[in-house]
């Protein structure tokens, strides 16, 4: 899969568990992670869209493991967004240490007004800076 | 110290880390539950605070270490309230397991309008059944 | 999906974001959860298969949302375990409150040995618990 | 309080609360960061220390919150090191975002071998590099 954007996490001591590695969860916060980064080249990013009162709300979200991270490890997530349709969007996500694939993933989303969380259009803005961030 | 409420919860393999034990901040989430449940037995507790348009911030907390937690282990939260002036009040707190102490704190609070986050006394009815249970 | 396991946990407040809900990766942890409190029937449990030198890696993870849950709701957890191959077993989710459906999702794991981490297949014992549990 | 040293963190969407705010138990996840970064300019820093069979417990935390931290605030942690004592020392922390107070606390710790969770001396390396920071 073809990744524009990168950004890195190193692995905090708080998310090892006992098993010395980090803990499985703990993979969904470096996902929102990237997804905040990637969108924080955009205007105001998640934040201005949150301003905007939209929330984006995960509705799915998938994670496989093939290398454990450990603390201290620096992490690349390379991430793309893609499949915008109406009010719904996908990011993948691929997750490296020193060239080795460690875990890799996507999550769906979609857009609700914050009030009444019923389904709203992403707005033409993002679904304009998007598409250009990946043609 | 005299305690006349105690909880319960069970160290969580996502709450250790690294070190095998139980991570020094997932304490400070201990000490909300017990405070919640502790609540719990008054009104519509700490949701019925917040239905009320009420949130009460931490301002302050405390924690000695005294014997690791391991997952899986029970243990228990003794814990009481007190020091209720105005908007501030204290919670206590005696980490057990089997008889051995495992931690002990205290947290300080202070009620605040939801809205504004400025602060606004901890409501009568409250305080009267807080001063009931301890007494 | 035929359950005849299930479990329960509250939505701690610490389990919140700013959106209100609990957060996307905390479902993960519920999922644990379900998993350990569904080996807890059989022998020693997922502490017993630690004790044995064995560790279970969640190498695959796939979570559904449906509808959000809030602080304090409880959530059912039902839960059950198959798949079973050498090394390699499955467990399925399905969460609910008051009924309705909450999430669903599933987890892959593998054993390995605790200190090596290299792949060693499920205890037999384990193996026959569950087959029985499940059949 | 004099402080050569800080190192900042960016609040993640997943360590606020449905108060919309930092959950308060992060606090000690960030103070925790500061350490291994402020530890990270000796030697091998924390991972150094692990790897030489010595944990370092946390026996203490003390947390004052002043303002709140919110989704994507950057917060700047300043942080020192003193009074080692045989297998103890203790971190001093102060948060600020824009200049602004949000908190501040301070940790306790003992050294202890990472086998028997026994009592160790703070390595002859680590004390004279710490001394020599903060003189």
């Amino acid at each position: 899969m073809d990744f524009r954007f990168s950004t890195e996490v190193r692995v905090r001591f708080a998310e090892t568990d006992a098993q010395g590695i980090a803990h499985n969860a703990v993979y969904l916060v470096w996902f929102e992670i990237a997804r905040i980064d990637y969108l924080a080249r955009f205007r105001d990013g998640y934040p201005g869209l949150r301003a905007e009162g939209i929330e984006a709300l995960t509705i799915e979200s998938h994670v496989r493991y093939f290398a454990a991270a450990r603390f201290d490890d620096t992490i690349t997530i390379r991430v793309r967004c893609g499949d915008l349709r109406g009010a719904r969007f996908r990011f993948d996500y691929a997750l490296e240490r020193d060239g080795t694939a460690v875990a890799d993933g996507w999550t769906r989303h979609a857009c609700v007004d914050a009030q009444t969380h019923r389904p709203t259009r992403v707005p033409g803005w993002l679904a304009a800076e998007i598409a250009t961030a990946e043609s």
